[in-house]
């Protein structure tokens, strides 16, 4: 069939305003409000992301009574190798995280290479080694996959997409629309690491001992939780892109509920408190790999927060804020010093390829 | 886990010689035997493409009683737009292929798009509808998504995966090892369509009329097959990337058969055929998107090419040869006048980026 045989397309303007944005840019792909309005208005609406999973991680489909948890992620960081990971292990533990996020036990993943031309073979090699090692830790088998080789100068090196399927156990229901007023948001650690990470490759900064990104496979953790809280934990969410505060937005926004943060008790490194202030990053916006939020109903919170500390994911596990009936989709942090201020999704990117 | 953690890593050589392949080729994609060696050598040892998934277009997973096929394809098609489709019809036809031809009904697609920044908003959007029209039309639905931009000269516009789950129907078993001495080769209609269209766009050739690539989804021709010829449907595949002659070769190999082809048997357009002899090209090594190699019981042969010329998309279908115990791992082709040559796989690449 032609392009040119559709009609329906040639009557239907581009959703996005072409005047403000004649092309696109490396912000839409930052995980912040540019992110959201080309899901949102582009993506959403030709039926290519559906809504529901759009502000989830994956989508949850019904086989023959199974339901089957599917997520999909193209990793793109540059650069490919850095403190804590690569492309490899990181395109593991991302989709296995986003199928955790969806309370699902991962079962298995596909695994799909855009490799430049002239990628030296021997990176290639330990790149799918340390794919396979982080498969194997993680307990899931890759199933099956695509290679494909783009000329010199047209791609950067690898691209890696790998997405997963999983099962969602019975009575399991998690879900970014059930946040709730009174709800408890634990996070499980430290936060901000991955992107410190990164930038501190890029940018040649040097510290007393290296900052490692936090990347691992989540679903250990997330099964301890469910574990010892079952339904009452309501959301799951990994902040990656876009760090604590997109992640936090967009589930105010999905359940229409406030969300206050309390600075004081979201726990962060020294070093990549450090590295924030030298490079003028937020914290709340910077991605983390192996980090989740829990949206836990109140009476269960110690509950999960005594499986999340017992799990060696979640020994600095914290109670970080909690879900209000007040100011509904947004996020508000209450300073150190007593003050509070509104936490917006970043219009732009600040740490593109992150991921 | 830091890489310099993994002592297993360093003591394991890369599999490829590195004398040979230092950096890794166009070739590597091209779909023939560099493109074999490189997921035979490198990524299955690894287990980041298994062997039998590698061998076949998905893999099949074991999910509470229900068989879920899964196959997952990068679309890196140059042009994006080319006569009789775009990037975002080829991504959603060639994964529904890719679970058609494990004999799956096709339930859902991912879809992830990794986008160079300064893509024209206005051709994106045209994408997406174009993705969804082929997804509509084939009366399946996209469930899932991911967007990641790349900086500028770091890409080449576009980029999409898509992944494939499918429902493998109770007593259908299709396999490359199920070729067996006997079996009979159809093929649903003319080949090198696809190749020939992408190329003449590339080449600025002019023809009488348009060759427009034969890009389609198969699903519903093979559930007619299915349904005329049951069980006795042994093998399915759609000779994309290196076309019937690396699709031959591939089965040859897994079934460890040998195959014959009768050359004045396989359709082909006058246009293709003028286009491939201006090109120096041997249609049996160009793609195809809209066509499958078909391995059948003999005494089902009949019922399989009548089924086939019912319906839409097999029209033109045709007895093309048939497999053999002579040569096992071979493919032997008749030629029109009388003499008989091996038909190998590629070496090199012959079109690279034709999906």
């Amino acid at each position: 069939m032609s392009t040119t045989e559709r009609p329906s397309l040639a009557n239907l303007q581009c959703p996005i305003p072409i005047a403000d944005y004649p092309h696109v840019l490396l912000a839409h792909g930052g995980g912040g409000r540019l992110t959201q309005m080309l899901i949102e208005r582009l993506f959403v609406p030709a039926g290519a992301h559906p809504q529901l999973a759009a502000m989830h991680d994956g989508a949850v489909l019904d086989v023959n009574g199974a339901r089957i948890a599917v997520s999909t992620d193209s990793f793109v960081v540059s650069p490919r190798v850095f403190p804590g990971g690569d492309i490899g292990s990181l395109a593991v533990h991302g989709t296995v995280n986003d199928l955790a996020m969806c309370g699902a036990t991962p079962l298995a993943l596909t695994s799909a290479f855009v490799i430049e031309e002239g990628l030296a073979m021997d990176e290639l090699w330990t790149i799918v080694r340390s794919m396979q090692a982080a498969a194997a830790d993680a307990g899931v088998a890759i199933v099956t996959g695509d290679t494909k080789v783009v000329d010199r100068g047209k791609g950067d090196g690898l691209f890696v997409n790998t997405t997963g399927i999983g099962l969602v156990p019975a009575g399991v229901t998690i879900a970014p629309t059930r946040a709730r007023p009174g709800d408890v948001v634990l996070v499980n650690g430290p936060v901000a690491q991955h992107g410190i990470a990164i930038m501190s490759v890029r940018e040649g900064l040097e510290f007393e001992t290296t900052v490692t990104s936090d990347s691992a496979a989540l679903h250990t953790l997330v099964a301890a939780l469910l574990g010892a809280c079952g339904d009452a934990v309501h959301v799951l969410r990994d902040p990656t892109r876009g760090g604590v505060s997109s992640a936090t937005n967009e589930i105010a926004q999905a359940a229409r509920v406030g969300i206050r943060l309390d600075e004081a008790a979201i726990p962060i490194g020294e070093q990549v408190r450090g590295a924030c202030e030298i490079l003028g990053l937020d914290p709340l916006y910077v991605a983390n790999e192996g980090k989740l939020l829990a949206f836990v109903a109140p009476e269960r919170a110690n509950a999960a927060l005594a499986a999340m500390r017992a799990h060696p994911l979640g020994r600095e596990a914290a109670v970080i804020g909690g879900v209000t009936d007040q100011h509904p989709g947004r996020v508000v942090l209450r300073s150190r010093i007593g003050g509070e201020r509104i936490v917006d999704m970043l219009s732009g990117e600040q740490l593109p390829r992150i991921c």
